[in-house]
């Protein structure tokens, strides 16, 4: 089951779990991805920043991989950026080998013109081997590298195994325009757009054109519902379901901060046994468990999920 | 009318009006006065980033410093950022002269180490004189200049003349925390904190200790309303509130196209003739129209202002 | 006696003479003046960086050209790199009419794509008009902005007005072959390339193409004499006097330190009356004094001129 | 042999041999390390940029230190920077156990504040354990990050595994100064300074208080001899030695290029039997090789070692 350019709904990036004491915890992950499963979601992301990849051991990313794919069912797809080609390769025919769908790819923050960027895919391609369908992650907030719409597209049209962009420009909705105009006018093979970010433009970016949601939010449940409630034509109750939950969706959404959030609320929905993150972890002040707290019990009037 | 420790409420950042022809609309800058007035704004900030301060002549940048001083009676803080401290100096006496109440100064991007920027500062103070009251713009999103509470500590105690805090760090809320501990602490002067970052965050900020708002939002009277009800204590109603227009403070936080939803907003409210830019301006697609728009109609069932 | 693409030999990056308090010393100005003609420059550049620009009021900047033109007698470029277009606009178009040659527009660090760049450029033409001759400045080093072959090439083929390359890319060698292979496949328009980088690497810059140097270097002499001896073929004689030189020319390359060894230097062979900058000044150790001495006095074994 | 504060003289970065097809040449491992080894160095780093590290599989990085330990006899320092503590730990026990002598760690280019700087080295020594000895890499021209003097100091005396710098912040000669002042006044533990920056400033360097340099230079018994004759007090010597390899020191130092150059200088000095590269490697134009060749011929006239 490889991941094509028909991708589309929901590709959770799960989250690792851990024990209090930064053992890997494999009874959480196997409750984790059923979480998910029951949320709705059509794939996973696995290994990603929100995963604390860098923390884990060469043999965990490896174990997690055979884990997830053998319990899940779903398309996974891996991240598998790295500083080096070398180790790029050994993951990506690593996870291949293990049952993964395709892999993801973020370009090194070092890069600047268009052609370093189209150059950098064409190595990893090369390093890779082109039978491997991967993902563009274009993510200028975090890796301060800026993709024109041009430069996806020639990436795109270089390499038949480029199927997907997680698309997390920020604004972005134009991009994503721009994207589906240049395939409608023959410039581009059809690609598959899962959008991240938190979430925060998802209501708008579906709009736009995009498949859906590749994203970390504690409930990929509403993420699911807004995808499906948008494909039926049904806007309004769409943007009523996404408003509801874009108080937490934003906060969710500050960096260093995120994980902490985000491990706080899949415990409280029992989807983990604990918010641990190994070291070094980023904290959840009390304060802010308070006001996490408080955003919940104020969804919890529109949306039950988040009644506890 | 210096500013002082005590500000607090909220300072409009005001849009520059332009006719569409790029000459500077001076009808519009007392109709906007007015507006922001009316709005219950406490200050205003004029000639930052986005009142598109660099396409200013200096004539200009005085000229409307004059007409709002004038117009407003409200203490006006003045942006004096440039990349010389001749430039800073000139504009930031001129403009005390005209009446203005304090200046505002961001770190220039190539500031990294904690004594670099507080050098910066004691160099800017030394150029403009000790006795112009001035506001520390920490917003690293966009000038990449990273502030820790104790770099804010040394440079507020360093300068009598430092009484106010534009806080835009993201995330940015145990920042608030921290520095309102450190006052308590009595290691740090009482300086007033207004919060920026399109007032994504302000619900929170103001339950962390900061005095009020910043920032250019097209609706400053939610903004007011929301600072006035958490004043009161009645902070069920201020999220209320405040989660009612978030869809649209997100929206207009995007880089870029949040200054032309802005003035599309402002001018649909009659605070302007034109939502016209200066050139080089951003634009505004037709869709992206569609969508505020869609935006203000949902926003129109839980406030009346949104209504047109 | 506008700039044209023919222009080639030294431009001086001219230094701006202060008196040791702070006031420009327009009788240095004068000296420092005959100083650069008496080495051989072909042109003068002011108003940049290392002239401590940002450092001077507007109608000091105005007030420098005036008399540089007045006295110069070669053509005179001025650097007018602004953060906002009507700044750079009044600038410009003010010291056009005071006689200067031409102008020079570095890119704001904030760019990053091909588009970005290319778009500036065409921004700034069309604040300035397309009637004043300008040079890019390529410094990534400082600027962080990356321009490759094409992108500078496109600026030029949209712009009749560009009619010089400040080339400082380092590594750079292989982008000037490059450019000079693109004007001879008539890719691109001819135009000069004179090389910055404290001329660290000009001895090969010119073999590669460029067509002279335009940097501070307190021994604009040499620089005229390296770039007369490889028009004259004297390939060799030309790397002795440079090889001469490089230690010092590295030792001056030390950003921050750079203009105060500079100056330094210049106040020692008598072309200005101190070696003081305006604040915020950098400043020479006692030590880093007697390591230019040291250097000097080396170097006087090679080229009386540097005795003193 | 565990690496201790008292170090000093050349650690040659050593290159990685490849055969053309991409494969490691462990025959010229062997050859290169006899080559650093009669060039007199006192130890070696491995595993560092220029040293293709990214390129190789970990199976390999642990068989090239088993290698060169196995040989060398002189102690030898091991690049561990990794994108997460578990590579880096991972990676730091593993060349311990092999019998390096010291790891070296570099900042990743996110950081900005001290105090985040100040963390990262804590947590990498939690990571690691504080029973290996480690360097600090202080490059922000390439990594970004910038360290005070204040900075370093901390980090050294939060950790006595902190034993050497690696000195290439530029310009860097006052922080030499200072460090070795805050030494003396018993602010900060002693430390081994060695300089990188292809050594363009170790002349200087040594005299301002530093142990010695390492660095790639395709002559490092011309670095040897540089920092004999300095201890023996022979200043005019070492600068004459120094200031005829300078053309080419500074060659090398171009990014990008430096290391086609460096193995193309290794090659003809017969330390390795191919300058290949291991993918994506940089190129050497034959223009370039040219010019290589004629700063061999010309430092032949003064270096007998650099003629072929």
């Amino acid at each position: 089951m490889k991941l094509d350019h028909t991708a589309k709904g929901v590709y959770a990036i799960a989250a690792t779990p851990f024990h209090p004491d930064g053992r890997l915890d494999t009874v959480s992950v196997d409750r984790l991805t059923d979480f998910y499963l029951e949320c709705g979601v059509t794939g996973l992301t696995i290994l990603g920043i929100m995963g604390e990849a860098p923390k884990l051991e060469p043999e965990e990313s490896l174990a997690i991989t055979r884990q997830v794919v053998g319990r899940a069912g779903v398309p996974i797809i891996v991240g598998v950026s790295a500083p080096g080609f070398a180790a790029m390769r050994s993951l990506a025919r690593g996870v291949m080998d293990l049952g993964a769908a395709g892999v993801m790819i973020a370009p090194p923050p070092s890069l600047r013109t268009d052609d370093q960027i189209i150059g950098y895919y064409a190595q990893a391609v090369e390093a890779i081997g082109d039978d491997i369908p991967f993902v563009i992650q274009d993510y200028p907030l975090t890796l301060t590298v800026v993709m024109t719409p041009s430069v996806i597209q020639k990436i795109v049209n270089n390499h038949r195994s480029c199927v997907m962009l997680k698309h997390e420009d920020w604004p972005g909705l134009e991009k994503i325009s721009k994207l589906r105009a240049a395939h409608k006018a023959g410039e581009m093979r059809d690609i598959s757009i899962l959008c991240g970010n938190g979430g925060l433009f998802l209501d708008f970016e579906l709009e736009r054109g995009a498949d859906g949601a590749m994203t970390g939010y504690a409930f990929p449940d509403m993420l699911a519902d807004v995808v499906r409630l948008q494909q039926e034509g049904r806007r309004d109750e769409a943007h009523d379901l996404f408003d509801a939950h874009l108080p937490l969706v934003r906060y969710e959404q500050q960096q260093g901060v995120g994980l902490a959030v985000r491990k706080y609320v899949l415990q409280k929905r029992g989807a983990i046994a604990s918010d641990a993150q190994r070291k070094p972890a980023s904290v959840i002040s009390d304060k802010a468990k308070a006001e996490v707290d408080y955003l919940l019990s104020r969804l919890a009037r529109y949306d039950k999920r988040a009644a506890f």
